[in-house]
C-alpha cells in the first residue's frame, strides 16, 4: 500500500481557466494516491505524515499531453520547413518504418520514454507505429516510469507509404491481437484505438476499429481538421459525410459513449465546434506543431466559450519540443498572433487559461487529473526556479510566469503521478 | 598580441541568405583576430598553431543580438499579457527607474552579462536606461566579458513616468558628459546613441541628439513602427512628417550617413520598405517581441527581397528569452503564421535564411561579422550537441537544424570573439 505523505511549498494550480490558485508556503496533503487538501498551516491529523520539504520551491499539478507521437522523437526538429504532406511522406513515413525492428524500437523509445520521465509530464496520450511488438515495447516501457499514458498501436491501410501500409484485414487482426496481448497488462498503460486519422484508413478499417473499440470499451485518438488540403481530402474520400468531424461520428469515434481525443481541429466552423462541444470530444491543441507545419492556429478561446474540453499537447514531431511549459507559452503566443493577424472576434489566450489547459483541461481525460482540489489524483511536479536569476522581489504567480516561458525543462527537482514519486 | 589557432570541428556558415555551408571534421584557422579559412586538411603552413580539437562538435558563427534591453532582463517573462503601451506602463517604466541606484544597477545588469556571456551570443546593440552611472556600471561589465557591443543611455523628456523623465536640456546635456566619459575608453564597448523611440522624445531632444551623434560620429538605435497605436501617435505628435520612418529620416537618424538599427518595423508598406532599403537602415527583427507584445509579424521576407538589411534580436523583455536560437526558430514559425493568417505573398523563412539574419545578417552591422569567410572576425561558438539523443543518422545540416528548435542554451562549450576565447 502507498504511503501517504505530505509536500510543503510554494503551490499554484487552477480551479478553472480563470482561476488561479497560489498559496505562497503552504501544505500539499496526499492521502490513498489523491489530493487531501492544501492547508496554510498543517492539520494536527496530517502531522504525522512523511514530509517532502520544498520550502522555497514552485508545486504545480503534473501536465497532461494529450498528443504525442512517441516514434517521431528520434527526428525531432528537422525538416521543419515542409507542410504537413509533404513531411509525413519526407521525413515521417520513412523513419517509421524501422520501427518494424523491435531492437530499433526499444534503443528509439527509451530516449524518448526517458526524456518524458524527465519533463513536467505526468500523463500522456501517444502515437506508436503500425507495429505491434514496438508498440508493446513502448508499453513495457512506460509502465515502468510510473507515467500513466494511452498508447495506441497506430492503423493505415491506405495512403501511405507501401512500407507502412497494411492490408485492411491485417490491420484489425494485429490490433486485436495487441490489445488481447496487453489490456488489463499494465497498471499504468493502456491501450487506445489510433486509426491515424481518415485519409489513411478505409472505410472498412474504421467500421472494424469502431466495433473493437466497443468490444473493449477503449477510448480513441486521431487527428482532426488540422490542414486545409487534408480537410479537402477528406471531403472526396468520404463525400457520403457531412464533414470532417462527422465521418468519424458516422463511425462512432466521435465522443459520446466513445471517449475520444482529437488532435489539432485547427480548421473548424461554428457548426463543427458545437459538434465537439456536443459530443464532449477533447481537444488536443497543438499550438506549435500547427505553427511548424504552417496549418493555422485553432480558435481555442472561442472553443471554450462554446464549451468544448480543451487541452494542451507537444505533438512531437510536428511540435519540436517535448516541453509542456513551452505548449503553454506557445498556445498563448499562437492565440496572440491569430487575434492580431486574422480574427479578432476573441482576445487572446491569458497564462491562467493556458495553464489550465496544460493542468486540469488536458488531465480531465484521464479523470479527476490536473487540479490540487480534493479527491484529485496527486500528480505533482516541484520546480527549482532559483536558477532564473534576478534581483527583484516576485510574486508566486510571477514566479509561475517565469518557470512557464523560461525554464525550458530545467529545474524539475521531483515528480509524483497517482501519490507515486517517480523521479 | 592575440595568438593565432585553428579550431577543428563539424563547422556551419552562411554565405548569403540562401546558402548555407556545412563542412564536417573541417578546420578553422584564426588569424590576427580574423578568419583565415576553412580547410577539409589543415595547410602546412598552419600546422605549427594551437589546435583546440572540438571533433563532433558543431562550430558556428557568433550570433549578434541587435536589440535588447539590459535593464528589462530582470523582469523576463513577466506580465506577457498586456500590449506594449501597457506593459511599459505598468512592468517596464516603474522597474527601469529603479536604475537610478547604481547598486541596484550592479547587481542587476550583473545577471545580465553573465547570462549573455553564456548564451550564442558574441555582439549586441543595448539599450541601458536614462540613468548615466548605472550605463556606465554595464558599460564596465561588459568591457570585461570580451563581448562587442554598442551600450545606449537612453533619451526620453516626454510620454513617461514621472520619475523616469528627463529635461530636454538635461537629456542632452547627460548624454554628452555620458559619451565624454565613455568615447575610447573601451576595447570591446561602445556607445549608441539611444532616442528610445520619437514618442518620448520632443522634437528639441532629437534635433539636440542628431547634433551630438554627428560631433563624434556615432551609430544610432530606435524603436519603429512596432505597434498600430504607436504609429497613430507618431503621427499625431508629427504632423510635418510624411510616416514614422520619414519623422527619423529628417532629425537625421534614418541610415545614410548616419550607421541605424531600427528594432521591429513591423507595420512597414512598401515605400517605407523601400526607404529603409534606400537608406541602408538595418531592421532588428525581433518576433518574439512582436508576438508576446501582440503587436503582429513583420514582414522580412519582402524586406530582404526589396533589399532590406535584416538580422535578429531577442528584445528582452519584450522578448522572454536571450536565446538568439530561440529568435531564429520564432524568425521561422512567426512568418509561417503571417503567410498561413494574413499575407501569403511571400513564402515563410526558411531555417538557411533565418539562420543567415542571426549570424551574417545581424553581424554586418558591426563590420565584416557573422561569417566564416576569410577576413571575417573570428566569432566562434562551439556547440556539444550529444545532449538531443537519437538513434538516427543526422547530417550536419540536420544537426544544426536540431540544435537551434531544440538546445534552449544547453551545450554551448566555447566561445570566441575576433579570435579571443571568452568562454
Amino acid at each position: 500500500m502507498r504511503e501517504d505523505f505530505v509536500i510543503k511549498g510554494d503551490i499554484c494550480f487552477s480551479l478553472s481557466a480563470n482561476e488561479l490558485i497560489t498559496r505562497e508556503d503552504s501544505f500539499l496533503v496526499c492521502a490513498d494516491g489523491k489530493v487531501a487538501g492544501v492547508f496554510d498551516k498543517l492539520p494536527e491529523r496530517f502531522e504525522h505524515l512523511k514530509l517532502y520539504d520544498y520550502s522555497g520551491k514552485l508545486v504545480i499539478p503534473g501536465m497532461s499531453d494529450l498528443h504525442v507521437h512517441a516514434s517521431q522523437y528520434a527526428y525531432r526538429g528537422l525538416g521543419m520547413d515542409l507542410e504537413l504532406l509533404d513531411w509525413l511522406n519526407t521525413i515521417t513515413f520513412p523513419h517509421e518504418a524501422r520501427y518494424e525492428d523491435v531492437d530499433f524500437a526499444k534503443k528509439a523509445y527509451g530516449i524518448f520514454v526517458d526524456d518524458m520521465l524527465k519533463s513536467e509530464t505526468t500523463r500522456a496520450c501517444i502515437f506508436a507505429t503500425v507495429h505491434v511488438p514496438a508498440t508493446i515495447a513502448l508499453m513495457d516501457l512506460f509502465e515502468k516510469t510510473g507515467l500513466k499514458t494511452y498508447v495506441g498501436k497506430v492503423n493505415m491501410d491506405r495512403n501511405c507509404a507501401d512500407c507502412l501500409r497494411e492490408t485492411s484485414a491485417g490491420s484489425a487482426e494485429d490490433t486485436r491481437q495487441w490489445i488481447e496481448a496487453v489490456n488489463g497488462r499494465y497498471e499504468n498503460v493502456r491501450p487506445i484505438i489510433t486509426p491515424r486519422f481518415i485519409p489513411s484508413c478505409t472505410d472498412g478499417l474504421m467500421r472494424e476499429l469502431s466495433d473493437i473499440r466497443a468490444r473493449y470499451d477503449l477510448p480513441v485518438q486521431s487527428h482532426l481538421s488540422e490542414n486545409l488540403s487534408e480537410i479537402e481530402w477528406v471531403r472526396e474520400l468520404c463525400p457520403w459525410s457531412e464533414s470532417y468531424p462527422d465521418a468519424y461520428l458516422k463511425f462512432g469515434m466521435l465522443g459520446g459513449d466513445t471517449r475520444t481525443v482529437m488532435a489539432h481541429c485547427v480548421h473548424v466552423n461554428d457548426e463543427e465546434t458545437d459538434l465537439l462541444a456536443e459530443r464532449g470530444v477533447y481537444v488536443a491543441h497543438s499550438p506549435q506543431s500547427n505553427e511548424n507545419l504552417r496549418s493555422g492556429v485553432a480558435p481555442i478561446k472561442k472553443m471554450l466559450k462554446r464549451g468544448v474540453k480543451v487541452g494542451l499537447a507537444t505533438d512531437v514531431a510536428g511540435g519540436s519540443s517535448l516541453s509542456m511549459f513551452r505548449a503553454v507559452t506557445d498556445a498563448i503566443q499562437c492565440s496572440k498572433l491569430r487575434w492580431r493577424l486574422s480574427d479578432d472576434s476573441f482576445p487572446a489566450l491569458s497564462m491562467d487559461e493556458a495553464f489550465f489547459l496544460a493542468t486540469k483541461g488536458s488531465g480531465e481525460f484521464f479523470g479527476k487529473v490536473g487540479s490540487f482540489e480534493e479527491g484529485y489524483e496527486f500528480d505533482a511536479v516541484v520546480l527549482d526556479d532559483s536558477m532564473l536569476k534576478t534581483v527583484i522581489d516576485l510574486s508566486l504567480r510571477q514566479r509561475l510566469e517565469r518557470v512557464l516561458y523560461l525554464s525550458n525543462g530545467r529545474g524539475i527537482e521531483a515528480k509524483f503521478v497517482s501519490g507515486t514519486k517517480v523521479l
